[in-house]
């Protein structure tokens, strides 16, 4: 039943909001048949409204109605009734905190999994569309009682993965490296590392990988290996 | 009483472990008289006895001894008699979990702040030494159940503080905008960003910057400066 899109990011260099994601958010909400969507602006540390209002001037333009999650009286209600929800990015702890406080992730969850409701994330709304926010790229800027996010997948994403730049004089930890160092703790989930302009779309139990560059699959105790473009990785979604 | 040495990092680039800060903290031991080490190397990921060896094979060089924290059987206790306390930098929150179910924040912090007993931190390490992890650039690979560190000083510290690459394509946050959205909440303290090379040293009341780049910090609703190295900050000291 779950129909999840699942983006890497919202922009991309050189191009608008959402505007390199256009084809492919289109095509999601049409052959889903979503005319409406829920936002969840709650990762957005300066305003809740503002954030809303983007998305919403550039939604409506492509013939969707948004509604905010910080425009309803009763959220729970809200999710409860949503044709689609679409959780955006900004801060993944900042996102997991309203949530958990709201008492929202176990109404979403239900919506997404048993109702059939089509998910939308980017970013962190990607991050929280998986096992757990451990493998976010964001500042702990606030405290959650815990990091379990939505499950939607049993797996976790990398969103923004890049590359470690060849001649870097950096010594801070590279992506990969803090990936590794995920899996260097016992019994941890795969990573999934999304590149700027890449994303995964799951359908039921068929996962698959779209956009523009590969992405990197990380196993604990295999081989890391680039997934093109067009892959199938519905594997994934078997643990 | 308070004496700190809180390095961004332990390696710069081209150098080898410590290399870069061997006069600093060969300085700092020896003007504290110390002469024995306690090395806390609970932020590693891999191995505890690899990490503790590392920093004992480098430090026995320098003419100081080495202890690991790993390597007694009352951890509180050799806190309590410790001559000196090391921690060293990998994953902070690995690092505060290990130190919150070993119950060893208030002991080490009573020992620094009340004992005056020399306390070197690098990277991780100096991340505990401050108010909170908060601004740690780690990934959150496991869970704290919370994000208080030690508080010797009562701001925050973002260690490998790196500045945004003018010509980067990459669309995820740069440092200063993840600083900046810590400081998008309400009664933040400060964050003083020690790029690479760069240390805070406090004796008792008086901080001051040390290293080879100046270090940059962030005010609440001020305008962000640049910090040169020789600066006092003490002011920072009186929050």
């Amino acid at each position: 039943m779950r129909k999840l899109l699942l983006l890497s990011c919202s922009t991309i260099h050189g191009s608008g909001f959402l505007e390199y994601a256009r084809e492919y958010i289109y095509e999601f909400f049409t052959k889903n048949g979503v005319k409406e969507v829920l936002f969840v602006p709650y990762a957005n540390v300066e305003s809740l409204e503002g954030y809303t209002g983007k998305v919403r001037s550039e939604l409506t333009k492509w013939g969707f109605q948004v509604t905010g999650l910080n425009e309803v009286s009763n959220p729970i209600e809200a999710v409860g009734a949503a044709q689609c929800i679409f959780i955006g990015g900004g801060n993944t702890f900042l996102l997991l905190k309203r949530l958990q406080e709201g008492n929202l992730l176990e109404p979403i969850r239900k919506r997404i999994l048993q109702d059939g409701v089509p998910y939308l994330g980017s970013s962190a709304g990607t991050n929280l569309a998986t096992a757990s926010i451990n493998t976010t790229n964001d500042m702990p800027i606030v405290h959650c009682e815990n990091f379990e996010a939505l499950s939607l997948v049993p797996f976790n994403i990398n969103p923004h993965y890049i590359d470690s730049p060849p001649d870097s004089k950096h010594m801070g930890e590279t992506r990969e490296t803090r990936i590794n160092e995920f899996h260097a703790l016992p019994d941890r989930p795969p990573v999934l590392g999304l590149r700027e302009g890449t994303f995964l779309h799951v359908r039921g139990d068929v996962a698959t990988i779209g956009g523009i560059y590969p992405a990197r699959l990380f196993i604990q105790g295999k081989e890391t290996t680039e997934v093109p473009s067009g892959s199938d990785l519905s594997f994934l979604l078997k643990q």
